[in-house]
C-alpha cells in the first residue's frame, strides 16, 4: 500500500490559541463543556483522523493565574476519552499521563481499561511533567532534575509494558462446563524491582486489545530523544521550518535503527496550526482576527510563563523589540528559544506573543486549503514527517475548516485515507501489535523441543 | 415528603457470586465486556436506582489465583463509569478509589472530571485498600498498619475536599468582551501541609457540579466508623441480622450527631443479596442452582483467602464442620467472623463457602418478590437502614428480577420513587450541596461589614 499521511487532532476544548475562547463562534465554556468535546470528536472522526490527542498538566499551568487563560481548568484526559469512546467507532484517543507523578500500576490499569472499553483505540502520551508548580501538588518543593525525571520515565514505561503483558492473550478460558475461568499458567507476576519502582503484578486487567496502547512521546531534548528512540511508536514534535523537521526526522529514525527497532514503526508527526481560508486573504484575516482578541496582559504573561519566570516583560512597550538582558545558565533553553523566534522574524513583543499564542512553538500555516495541503505534502514527501498533529487554533471553526476544505484535497491527491483501514488505533496507524514476551518465550521453548 | 428507600446497585460485570459467570444466562466474559456493563447501567436506570456502585481492588484480589475467579481482572471504576455516563441520564456512579495508593490531586481531579461530564452524578467510595498483595504493587513489602491507613485516609479526604473547593462556583466569568475568563480572586491555593501530604493547589478542574461528589464509606471497624462519622454521606455496611444492622445504625447516627453533622444527611445502606422468585420455591431453586456451580476448590480457596491465609481448609472433608484450630492474635478478626457464621448456622465447609460465595458477608434474602419487599420494608422502617445496596448474585438475571418484580411492589407501597426527583446524584439521595468555605467566608465578612 502507498504510504499515506497519519493525522492526529489536538483538540483542547478551550482551543489552542490563547484567545480562542473569545472567538465569536467558539463556546466560551468549551474547556469544561462535555457536549462540545463530543462534537469535536465526531468532527475528527468524520475527518477520518487517526486520533484525538490531549496534552496535560498536573497544575493550573503556565501563566494560568492572570485571568484570561481558558486552559486553566478542564477534564482529566483518560476520564474524558473514556466518555467519548462509546460515542465514536474508529477514532483513536491519545491521552497524556505523567511518569513522574503517577504510579505504573495505576497508569497501566487506566489505559488498559480505556483500550478495552474503546475496543483498541487507546494511546499513551508519555510525559515527565516539568515544573515546580506541579511538584508542589505532589508532596515536593521542587521538581526532580531533568535527568532523574527521564531515568524514572524509562523505568516507568518498561514497568507499564510488563504489566500490560502480565496476562497472556489466551489466558482466559471461561469454560462454564469445567469452571475454569483462566489458565493460571498464563498469568504472571512481573516482579519488577528497580531504582524507582517495585511492582509485583500481575495487573488486574486483561492484556489490552492492542497488546499495548500505542506509546507516544514528545520530548525534543537529548534525554527525550533517547526515550523516544527506546520506546515511542508515535513522536509528536514542534518545528518552525522544514530543515529543522528534517534534521529531527533523520536523527530519530537513525536512533530507532541503532536501538534495533524498525524505523517504519516509529511515526514522526510534527505539530501544525492551520489557518485555512478559501483564499489566502481569507486565511490571513482569520489569523489577524484571532490575534486581535489577545488581551495584552495575557500575551505578556504567556511569554513570562514560557520562560519560567526568568524573563519578565511586564511594563515594556509592546510595539518594540524585546529588552536586552544578561543570560544566565538557569534560563538558557526556554528564554533562548523565545529570543531566537523574535530575532528570526524581527518581532516586537506584541508580534512575538501573537505568534506564540497560536501554537506555542508549533508550525503555523496561514493559507488557502490548497496552500495548506501543499505544505503538508512537501513535509510528508521530503523526509520531515510521517503525518501531522493538527492544532486548530480555535474550535470548532478551525477544525471544521481543516476537515471540510483540506482533507478532501489530501484525499484527491491520494495522500490520505478515504475510509478507516482498521478497527484499532494501531491498525489505522499501521503499527504492529506487540508480541507478549511470555507467549513468545513458550513458543521458543516449544520450537526447540 | 415521605421518607423513601434509597437504592444502590452493586454490579460487578462478572456478578457478585463466585460462580456467577457460570450461570447459564450470564455472559462468561461479563467482567471485561463493556457492552454488558452498558446493559446493566440501563437496567439500573430503568429501575430508578440512585447509583451504580463498584468496589475495587488494586491487585488481582482474594483467592484470585486459583483459576475460577471471574473478578480477577476488569475495568478501573472511574474509567468505566466515565464511559457509561453519557449513555445514561440520571443514574449516579459511585466509584471506589484508594486513599493509601492514590494522590489527593490525581484523585480529586478524576472525580471532578467524572462529576462534570456526568452533569453531577459522581460519588467516591473511600477505601484504604487492605492487603500486602496490593502494597507490593506500589513499592512496598507490606501494607501500612490499619491505624496509619486510616490516619492517612482522614487527611486525604480533607485534602481532596479542599481541592474541590479551590475554585469558587462563580469563579468563571468568561466575558468575551473584556477578555476576563475567570476571577483570580475566586480561585485559591489550598496550601495543605500535613503528615502525609503537601498539596499547594488549586485543582486544574472547576468545582464539581455537586460541589463535592458524594462521599461514601464502608468501613465497619472502629477507625472506619470514625472516618464515616467525620466525612461520609453514604455508608455501605454488611449485616447478617436486623439486630446487628440496628446497632450499627444507632451507633453511626449518634457519632454523626456528636461530630456536629446532621444525621439525616448521612445515609446508611446495608448490602442485600436477593434471590427473587415468583414463589419462594422458585427463589430457593435459583439459590441452589447457583451454589451447585461452585467448583469446590474455588470455594475452599475463597474461605482460605478471606482468612488471609491464617486458616487453610484445603483437604478437609467438605461435608463436615470446620476443623478446630488454635487461635492466634494475628488471625483474630477475619477467621473469627468466618467461624461465627459457621457456628450460628451449623454449616459444613461446603455450606459455609456457599453462603459466603453469594455475598461475602452481606445479607442474603431468598424469597418471593413480596417476601423480599417485606424484608426491605422491615429494615427500612425499624431504624436499620435508609436504603440498601442491592447485590444481585448473578447478572443480568438477578438484577432484572429485582427491577421487574421487587421495585414495583416497593413503589406500590410508597416506599420507592416512581420517577427521579432530581438531576444530580445528590438531589436524588436528598443530600445538600456543600457550601464552599471560601465563598462562605466572604459572605460572613460582608455580612459583618
Amino acid at each position: 500500500m502507498t504510504r499515506q499521511i497519519k493525522l492526529g487532532a489536538f483538540l483542547p476544548g478551550g482551543g489552542q490559541h490563547i484567545a480562542a475562547w473569545r472567538h465569536p463562534d467558539a463556546p466560551a465554556d468549551g474547556a469544561t463543556n462535555f457536549q462540545f468535546h463530543r462534537r469535536l470528536a465526531e468532527t475528527a472522526e468524520r475527518g477520518l483522523f487517526d486520533a484525538y490527542f490531549l496534552a496535560d498538566n498536573l497544575s493550573v499551568g503556565l501563566g494560568g493565574r492572570e485571568g484570561g487563560n481558558a486552559k486553566i481548568a478542564g477534564f482529566e484526559p483518560v476520564t474524558l476519552f473514556a466518555a467519548l469512546a462509546p460515542l465514536t467507532t474508529h477514532l483513536g484517543f491519545i491521552a497524556t499521563a505523567s511518569t513522574t507523578y503517577e504510579e505504573p500500576y495505576t497508569l497501566a490499569r487506566k489505559f488498559a481499561s480505556l483500550d478495552l472499553l474503546s475496543d483498541g483505540r487507546a494511546g499513551w502520551n508519555v510525559v515527565t511533567s516539568a515544573g515546580d508548580e506541579t511538584a508542589r501538588n505532589f508532596n515536593r518543593e521542587s521538581q526532580p532534575s531533568h535527568a532523574e525525571r527521564y531515568q524514572r520515565a524509562h523505568e516507568h514505561v518498561e514497568t507499564v509494558k510488563a504489566l500490560w503483558d502480565s496476562w497472556e492473550d489466551d489466558a482466559f478460558i471461561r469454560d462454564k462446563t469445567t469452571g475454569r475461568f483462566f489458565d493460571a499458567g498464563r498469568v504472571h507476576d512481573i516482579d519488577h524491582r528497580g531504582k524507582h519502582f517495585s511492582v509485583k503484578g500481575p495487573l488486574n486487567a486483561p492484556r489490552p486489545v492492542q497488546g499495548h496502547p500505542v506509546v507516544v512521546q514528545a520530548g525534543q531534548s537529548e534525554d527525550g530523544r533517547k526515550l523516544a528512540a527506546a520506546s515511542a511508536e508515535v513522536i509528536f514534535t514542534a518545528h518552525q521550518s522544514l530543515a529543522s523537521a528534517q534534521e529531527f526526522y533523520r536523527d530519530i529514525k537513525a536512533r530507532v535503527k541503532r536501538a534495533g527497532r524498525n524505523p517504519e514503526h516509529v511515526l514522526i508527526m510534527p505539530g501544525v496550526a492551520p489557518f485555512v481560508g478559501r483564499t489566502e486573504e481569507e486565511a490571513r484575516s482569520k489569523y489577524e482576527e484571532l490575534n486581535a482578541l489577545i488581551v495584552p496582559e495575557d500575551g505578556v504573561a504567556l511569554l513570562n510563563g514560557l520562560t519560567g519566570g526568568t524573563l519578565d516583560l511586564t511594563g515594556y512597550p509592546l510595539d518594540e523589540p524585546l529588552p536586552v538582558s544578561d543570560e544566565t545558565e538557569g534560563m538558557k533553553s526556554r528564554q533562548a528559544l523565545i529570543r531566537k523566534i523574535a530575532d528570526e522574524h524581527g518581532f516586537t513583543i506584541r508580534q512575538l506573543y501573537q505568534w506564540i499564542a497560536t501554537a506555542r512553538g508549533h508550525y503555523t500555516v496561514v493559507g488557502s486549503a490548497e496552500q495548506v495541503a501543499d505544505q503538508l505534502e512537501e513535509w510528508f514527501l521530503s523526509d520531515a514527517a510521517d503525518g501531522f498533529n493538527i492544532l486548530p487554533p480555535w474550535l470548532p471553526g478551525a477544525l471544521d475548516d481543516f476537515v471540510d476544505l483540506v482533507i478532501p484535497i489530501l484525499q484527491k491527491r491520494g495522500l490520505f485515507r478515504t475510509a478507516y483501514e482498521g478497527r484499532t488505533l494501531r491498525e489505522n496507524l499501521g503499527l504492529p501489535r506487540p508480541a507478549n514476551p511470555w507467549t513468545l518465550g513458550r513458543a521458543t521453548v516449544q520450537a526447540a523441543e
